[in-house]
């Protein structure tokens, strides 16, 4: 596996573009459309908040019923969350709009969302978008890059992450993709919105459940703010255009383009974290030595979603007290008196907690290396072999100007 | 019952005081004492973190063991938490240093901490700080006072609750206490700290069952950043000099004894949440026709614990599709698209959503009334008859002001 540079665009067969529809009030782009030359193979997962935005519903029917999927419309003005009937109509008409743009089944097209809750999608911004945004719709690294771009809301940078895939019979396979999500974001079986392409020849069953099981590690690892949104979506198309044999069954070629996906998962996993609402710096929390990993992911997601704790963090302030509490809050058993705990970034690294008691580290070190716009925490627990990786942000004052007035 | 002011002294029996024993930097008080004139049958919850502060593990075996109670020793400088064999000596000589001051049994000393993790108790200033502040202990309402303050803190104001009850003959007895709470506050099992005192005549069982049964809806439903303390403790203490005929069972006069410690529960819950670190203002979430009351407990604590949902208030900003999101991960089971949400504060109330849409309100009169200082949302499910309160506050850059560099 090759780690490139690419996003969308990179596998074979796909298409980009995005631009303004209109939807967004400042006139900033809110609209892409993702576009696969052949039908695709499609996998997805979609959150499980119990209110479900209308495309999540829309999609989630298209890709569990195995319908081949073409094109993905992406909207960032507007999240089409409690809306009721009135906008699951819309997303048919999304569909229909952009069906007839692409000459595809309407059945081809998934739509995906994103923005203010409650509010019903502007249906004819919608329609003049697709309209003004296919034609420009191209294979380039722009292309990808205008996508990444227009899905954007809250975001500062624009998410992509790509791998070049090298089988067992030599062939070669991409998947390249591109996420957005900054604040609501506490994924319960997906990102925010996470769209992945490839052009590798695998099966509805194995590419379902690769994503199936990358997920898990990656994105639902990520916590910004606790708030598991109502409009999580991960889709995952797969031209068929590379000339590898296809992936129908377990094996060493399912392997390859698992630890590729996982890559590229957990690339955007990060980039998301980094980027949360006001952050300054990428929190990551390693837990080893626990007994089992599902212990260690809960361990790691109820450190990495401490308020005090990713306060602590935006003061550079080794207040890892607040860590250990967040561990013993998880409801995991575990020997608090068997913990050790570091500090690294790159700046340095220190052990700060030995056994459960602090150790008689520099305030000055910890603060030099808490400074650092990635840091990592590791807690050794010292009963087991599982570990397992958590990303996160710091909380500062930025997210709370940013969310005390969103909608203004 | 009767709503009278008064705290930890009002019942018969109790004396307190406060002062400072030098342990917190800044020089402001940080001992409090709780003193009662006689051996008192006494009744607890604690935190049910698994990293359990040093006096936690030294109370609980104390009440559990039913080891009549005279003394409580609470310092508010450093937690004692994450201090090992050595913390728990702490408490012993604690225990010990009281023991003798008082002239009561070791066995009969409550011990209590708050403040930073995994710094060792400075035990020469314990005992200087009880040596000063044993002899000033009264039973007045200043004496309550200095006690309420000097458990305090970041706490901007003490917090006290006191009623007087009469029983079916006629006999009464009054409950009172005090509380301290503003940043790792999401209690499960309890508060972070607060001592209740009563002189009603009652059996250890149902002094117990009293405080087991009002706990989980109010202190349990009280999130301020969703970080559950390794200190929480709520100890009652019964001195039994009240003239009531002695509470053994359920019946008429245990019902009047819970309703009354409900009361002092409630108005400490709420006076916590109001006092929030860095809040403005307490956001009470009232979920009705609910199925089961612990259906509508999970959606209300879900919706005060919403980071994004808390930082809308701070904005005065009528984001009810936070709200909506915040009960659809809750992980309970319920239909959004029958849900009705009303706002409501001094400056009025309205219906924001109708049957899972939102509706027609004026943006004008949603933010007067979300800027007042006491908000209310209302959510009914139209499922059933169930109901719970849950209280919580708004998030503002104090709160990250405040945890940024909390240990400075």
């Amino acid at each position: 596996m090759k780690i490139i540079d690419g996003g969308v665009t990179a596998a074979k067969g796909f298409l980009a573009s995005g631009g303004a529809a209109g939807i967004k009030k400042n006139g900033s782009d809110d609209m892409a459309i993702i576009y696969a030359e052949v039908p695709c193979v499609s996998a997805g997962t979609f959150t499980t908040n119990r209110v479900k935005a209308a495309p999540v519903i829309w999609d989630r029917e298209l890709v569990k019923g195995g319908s081949p999927i073409q094109a993905v419309i992406v909207n960032s003005g507007v999240a089409n969350a409690c809306t009721g009937e009135e906008g699951l109509r819309y997303c048919r008409e999304t569909a229909a709009a952009a069906s007839k743009e692409l000459n595809i089944p309407e059945s081809a097209v998934c739509v995906a969302s994103t923005g203010v809750i409650g509010v019903q999608i502007p249906i004819d911004k919608i329609r003049t978008g697709i309209g003004k945004i296919a034609p420009s719709l191209g294979k380039g690294r722009e292309d990808a890059l205008k996508a990444a771009k227009a899905i954007m809301t809250t975001d500062t940078v624009s998410k992509e992450a790509c791998v070049e895939l090298t089988f067992s019979d030599g062939s070669k396979a991409v998947i390249g993709g591109c996420c957005k999500g900054s604040g609501m974001i506490h994924p319960n079986m997906c990102t925010m919105l996470c769209f992945l392409t490839t052009d590798a020849k695998i099966s509805k069953e194995m590419l379902q459940k690769a994503l199936s099981g990358v997920i898990p590690d990656t994105f639902n690892m990520v916590s910004v703010d606790g708030d598991t949104s109502t409009n999580d979506t991960c889709l995952l198309l797969a031209s068929g255009l590379a000339d590898n044999a296809p992936i129908e069954a377990d094996g060493e070629d399912y392997e390859v383009f698992r630890a590729g996906l996982l890559e590229v998962c957990t690339s955007l996993a990060k980039q998301m974290a980094r980027d949360g609402e006001g952050a300054t710096c990428l929190f990551e929390v390693k837990i080893m030595g626990a007994d089992t990993k599902e212990n260690a992911k809960i361990l790691a997601r109820s450190v990495v979603s401490s308020t005090l704790t990713k306060a602590a963090i935006a003061g550079h302030d080794a207040n890892w007290g607040r860590i250990l509490c967040a561990m013993g809050y998880s409801g995991v058993d575990f020997d608090p008196d068997k913990v050790d705990l570091f500090f690294e970034s790159a700046a340095g690294k220190i052990r700060i907690m030995k056994d459960g008691v602090g150790t008689d580290y520099s305030e000055e070190t910890a603060t030099k290396i808490l400074s650092e716009d990635a840091i990592l925490a590791t807690a050794d627990l010292k009963s087991g072999d599982a570990e397992a990786y958590a990303w996160g942000c710091d909380l500062t004052h930025e997210y709370v100007n940013i969310n005390a007035d969103y909608r203004s």
